[in-house]
C-alpha cells in the first residue's frame, strides 16, 4: 500500500506523458438491450456513455516501479473516497486491474484532460486512466493504490460490473458471471438524427468505433438495408492506439422505411455480434451488437 | 538479422520453458463459410485445423535480448526454407509479428512437443510458437529471424492471410483487407457425431473453445434449439492461458430435427457472432460464428 503523496510530489517525481484514450462505461448502449427486455434500476444509456480525451499525467508503471512490487503481486487495486449507498454494504468506490495491465505504458495517473486541469467531476485532483477497460476501472479522486495477490474485494470489483447469464437473478446471483475488464469491439451511429427527418438521396452516416483492450479498429461496415448488403465507411485518423476511431460514409437512401446499420471489426478480425437479443443480460452491460437506426425516409 | 546458430547453442545458451498453447489455422472452420458460398481452391476445414500441445523451447524474448534490439525496431520477421509455388512470386514461407508480442514470455522457439522431439512435419529442428495468433505466424523450420521497422514483405504476410471484404476479388484485391494476426474468440462442437445417429434423451455435447490473443475463455453456452434458449456448459481445467479450453454439457433432445449450437465468451465479454453468412469472405478466413450441428434425433 502506498501512502498518500501530495500531487506536487507526483508531478515532480515522475516523467509526464499524454495518452489519447476513450473511456467507455460498461453500460454504454444499454438502451439497445432495454428494447429487448426491461432492465429496472439501470440508466438507459444510448451511444453517449463514452468519451475520448487527451489525458496527461504520469505512468502508473513508473510509480509502481519506484514503490517496488513484491513477488506474488498480481493485481493493483484503487480506492476512492466517494461512498456509495448502492454498494452492499455501503463503501467507498474501488476497483482493480491485473498487474500486467497496470505496468503498461498507457495506464496513467492523470491530472489534466485535453490540456486543461482535470475538472472535479472527471476526478480531480488525480484519477486513474485505464485505456481499453470499462470506465469503472479508471477510478476518480484516487486516494490509495494497493498492489496485492488477488483482485480487489471492493463491491464494484467483486460483485458489481459482472456479465450475468440472461436467466440469472441480479440480486441472488450478484457476484456470478463474467467480471468485466477489457472491452470488446463496439461502435455506434451518431448521425443522421433519425428524429430530425431524413430526406431521400445521399445521406451522410457517421459515428465512432472502439476496439477495446490493445486491439485496433481496422474496418467499419455500413448498410442501408439492415445488414443484407454492406459498404465500408471511411475511417478518420487514428489519434492513438487507445483512441476511439471516428468514421463516416454515404448511403443512398430511398423513400420509405430504412434500417441503417453499422458494425466494426478489430485487428483480431473480431466483428460486433448481430443482435442485442442474443446479448441481453440482467444488468445491461457490454452491449456491442451492431448499431441500428430505423426510420422513415421522406 | 541473426545468423544461424546451431540448435545446441540455443539449447545451451538460454533457459528452457514450457507453454501449453493452441495453434489455430486462419482457415479453421472454413467449411461453415463454404456452406454459405463456395470458396474455390481453399481447403474445406471443419473443426480440425487447430491443435493443442505442450511446447518446449526458449523464449524468443531472451534471444532478442541477447542479440540486442535497435531503436526503431517494431516487428520481428521469420523466414523458413520451404519455397511455395502458391506465393507470387514463388518464395520461401515467411511471416512477422509485432515486437511487442515477440517480447512476451509465451512466444517460444520450440524443439519439443508434448515432451517428445518435434516431428519434422511440425517444424523440426526448431519452430516459432506464437500463442494466440493465426498458425501461419508460428513459422516452422525457422532459419532466419530479423528485427525490423516494418512488417515482413513476404507474400504470406503482405499479401496472403488477409480478411477481404465479401465483394472483393481475391486475385485483383490481394493485399487489401485486414492483415490477420491475433485470433478472435472461437469454439466448435466435437460431439455428438451427427452422422452416427443420435437417440432421444440426455445427450453429451462437447467441444473446444479458444479465446485468442491474451484473452481467456470464460463461458461457453450450448443450445438445443439453435440459440433460442441457452444453458452453460461445464468448462474443463484451463491448462494455461494459451491453451484451448475443453467444455461439455448435457442437452435433453427430443425426437425430430435438432439444432445443437454452441458459442464461447472471452474475458472481454466478446461473444462469437451468430451467423457465418455475415462473416463470409473470399479466402474463407476467421470463421468464428456460432458452432452449429443440425440432425434428426431418432
Amino acid at each position: 500500500m502506498m501512502s498518500w503523496r501530495p500531487l506536487a510530489a507526483l508531478r515532480e517525481g515522475f516523467a509526464h506523458h499524454d495518452v489519447v484514450a476513450a473511456l467507455q462505461c460498461a453500460g454504454n448502449r444499454r438502451a439497445g438491450l432495454m428494447q429487448v427486455r426491461d432492465i429496472p434500476g439501470e440508466a438507459p444509456w444510448g451511444p453517449g456513455a463514452v468519451g475520448n480525451a487527451r489525458w496527461t499525467g504520469i505512468r502508473l508503471a513508473d510509480v509502481l516501479a519506484a514503490a517496488g512490487v513484491a513477488v506474488g503481486a498480481e493485481h493493483v487495486a484503487f480506492l476512492a473516497p466517494d461512498v456509495s449507498a448502492q454498494a452492499c454494504p455501503p463503501q467507498p468506490f474501488g476497483a482493480s486491474i491485473p498487474l500486467d495491465k497496470a505496468m503498461r505504458t498507457e495506464v496513467l495517473l492523470a491530472w489534466a484532460m485535453n490540456g486543461q486541469p482535470l475538472p472535479r467531476v472527471h476526478g480531480a485532483p488525480v484519477r486513474v486512466v485505464v485505456p481499453g477497460y470499462i470506465g469503472a476501472r479508471s477510478v476518480k479522486w484516487i486516494q490509495q493504490i494497493t498492489v496485492q495477490a488477488t483482485p480487489s474485494d471492493n463491491y464494484y470489483q467483486a460483485t458489481g460490473y459482472r456479465l450475468l447469464p440472461a436467466d440469472a437473478d441480479p440480486a441472488a446471483d450478484a457476484g456470478d458471471g463474467i467480471s468485466l475488464g477489457q472491452l470488446a469491439v463496439n461502435a455506434d451511429i451518431l448521425a443522421p438524427d433519425e428524429h430530425g427527418g431524413v430526406r431521400a438521396g445521399p445521406v451522410t452516416v457517421s459515428g465512432y468505433a472502439l476496439a477495446g483492450d490493445d486491439r485496433r479498429v481496422v474496418r467499419v461496415d455500413i448498410s442501408a438495408d439492415g445488414g443484407r448488403s454492406w459498404q465500408q465507411a471511411r475511417l478518420a485518423e487514428e489519434l492513438s492506439p487507445w483512441s476511439w476511431r471516428r468514421w463516416e460514409g454515404t448511403l443512398d437512401l430511398t423513400p420509405g422505411p430504412a434500417e441503417v446499420t453499422a458494425r466494426a471489426w478489430d485487428s483480431a478480425a473480431s466483428v460486433q455480434p448481430e443482435s442485442a437479443v442474443q446479448l441481453w443480460n440482467p444488468k445491461g452491460y457490454a452491449n456491442n451488437a451492431w448499431a441500428r437506426l430505423s426510420f422513415t425516409v421522406t
